[in-house]
């Protein structure tokens, strides 16, 4: 563990993820990253009496589909770091209350998934846990009925609306020197693709500001998050001396169209290129011209159904090597906005590589 | 850092508390403690337009005066935790958008102050922070409209209901080499009393497990805290080898009278007598007898305000010497138990030692 600059965390014996899974709608499967995750559902209900009990399953499945991937037993897991857009957190709380794993409920809406990963990374970095994971999810009905209207109202959404992912992604974090019984596994089946995989770890890690530039438009949240992707990312790379071009992708979520554009303005401004190494989950989850989602996907389940499916697929593959996963938040509610407050915003900065 | 067992942290270097805050409403500064708070307000709006945005100054107050009382400014502190019972935490993250602290939201229900105390003391251990504060909040109105029915409906409340503090407190951890500029005045002035007050530091952590016994009425949430509660102590005093006895104090927060006599009967049952040292923070709040709070206080604002007046007061003067702080929280929403669900609830230990 050694502070770098102001705000940045380099995790020295940095990290491995063990195993990473990802459970979506049906939505999101028919997108253009249909085939890159874990399991996915028709009916978005997945069977449940309610919207809410159905986005609790995601989460439970995605951890017990990540602990299993990675060989893990849930009674072995030191800490779980969770957290979702509902009020107080029930996907998250109820979702995993079976699993007897002790729980630090965190909120940072839509950027949870770094918030989460952040922290898991960090506990195994100090040996404050031998094992963590980390958990997000959201979905579209329950945060629509929430956030907006309910769903049998049919209100129209203007085009900046971004479309909440019906998904949850789930990480397992342990020492890089554990060897795990998967590895053991490959090992023995000695298969050439295994040999060639190569193994996600997180080097460094920069916690966000909040920033406030004074939006107000509840169905504009790129608009009101950009700006803390952008002070996260400057930060970061002031801290480290490095420049856009040193990574293979720097990737918000969930900025979405409008929010990218304006987070790629407003770097301008600083002198700073990302253009040529962005990209965001709330662009890639979703086919814009084909699946009627305005300004792309949301949710905390967005950011955290690409991590841990497309990016972290890729890390291992080698197309990627050394990438910045920095997840956004706008941290308003409903009561807040009603009394005409604007939307501060939030964003974690987390740096994966592949090994 | 190191493991105890299979659910404690021991932190070796002990971070201390450089400083810490309560601000209260009226009725809490009618109670028994009432001389311990740093500050109250007689108008519970203090002056603000909504419950929501009062309650966020309570949070943003409590911090300022503890950063004060550290003689710290808030641009040297690298972390927030925070956290509240509003929907999507808006007391945090409205209250401390202005200070420019990295933050990480938290979401423990009334739990929260250990959860944000736990997490401020791991970081400075581990050295991923150098200075990190802890904040949380509740209030009355804000909680009531928003948990139960509107103010201005006048709605019975039944003997086992507690009554939501209005308050914050925070708290302002280092590690216990620093020497703050506060011990450099003392040392100045060299008062006796000043030269005989002791530090409060954190030893241990022991984070808790969601536990659901299936109480289902959320106007008896002492109940369905108390399992939790019992659950986390029986598991910390196992993996340090330690009784009840050894400590000059454990106290709950918020169990109130209903959740304490639980406690009490669960903790007997497997053998283990906690009557003797052990108080509530819904208990000591509020003169149950004068103040008509009926089942006693509760809400993160309670246990964080008992914390940061009375129990860090006495370790400071000696009073108390190492205790247990142990706060509890029901992770419900008012749509789970719409939907019929039980109250799952969480109980966080953080152990302080005067030095």
């Amino acid at each position: 563990m050694k502070r770098v600059g102001r705000y940045t965390i380099s995790l020295e014996t940095a990290p491995k993820i063990a195993g990473y899974a990802s459970v979506v709608g049906k939505k999101e499967k028919e997108g253009p990253l249909g085939n890159e995750f874990d399991r996915s559902y028709k009916d978005t209900s997945l069977g449940e009496s309610s919207w809410e009990k159905a986005e609790s399953r995601l989460q439970k499945e995605a951890v017990e589909i990540a602990l299993k991937k990675a060989c893990i037993n849930a009674k072995d897991v030191d800490i779980i770091f969770a957290g979702d857009l509902l009020n107080q957190c029930i996907s998250s709380t109820f979702g995993l209350r079976s699993l007897n794993i002790p729980f630090l409920g965190q909120y940072g809406a839509c950027s949870t998934m770094a918030q989460t990963l952040a922290l898991a990374a960090l506990f195994v970095e100090s040996g404050t846990a031998r094992i963590a994971a980390a958990v997000t999810s959201s979905h579209f009905c329950s945060a629509e009925r929430q956030f907006r209207l309910p769903l049998e109202y049919g209100g129209q959404r203007p085009p900046t609306a971004q479309w909440t992912a019906t998904a949850s992604g789930s990480v397992i974090v342990v020492p890089q020197t554990t060897v795990i019984a998967q590895e053991q596994v490959k090992t023995k089946s000695s298969k050439e693709t295994d040999s060639l995989e190569k193994t996600p770890v997180i080097t460094e890690v920069c916690i966000g500001k909040i920033t406030d530039m004074g939006i107000k438009d509840a169905n504009n949240m790129g608009a009101a998050m950009a700006p803390a992707a952008a002070q996260t990312i400057l930060d970061y790379l002031s801290d480290t001396h490095t420049t856009p071009s040193d990574y293979d992708l720097i990737v918000t979520g969930d900025l979405g169209y409008v929010g990218s554009n304006l987070l790629l303005q407003l770097m301008e401004q600083e002198g700073v290129d990302v253009s040529k190494v962005h990209n965001d989950c709330g662009k890639m989850l979703f086919d814009r011209k084909k699946q009627d989602v305005h300004a792309g996907g949301s949710g905390c389940g967005c950011s955290a159904s690409v991590l841990c499916s497309k990016l972290l697929n890729d890390i291992k593959s080698g197309k990627l090597n050394d990438i910045l996963f920095v997840a956004t938040g706008a941290l308003m509610s409903t009561t807040s906005s009603q009394q005409g407050e604007s939307i501060p915003s939030i964003a974690h900065l987390v740096r994966l590589k592949g090994i």
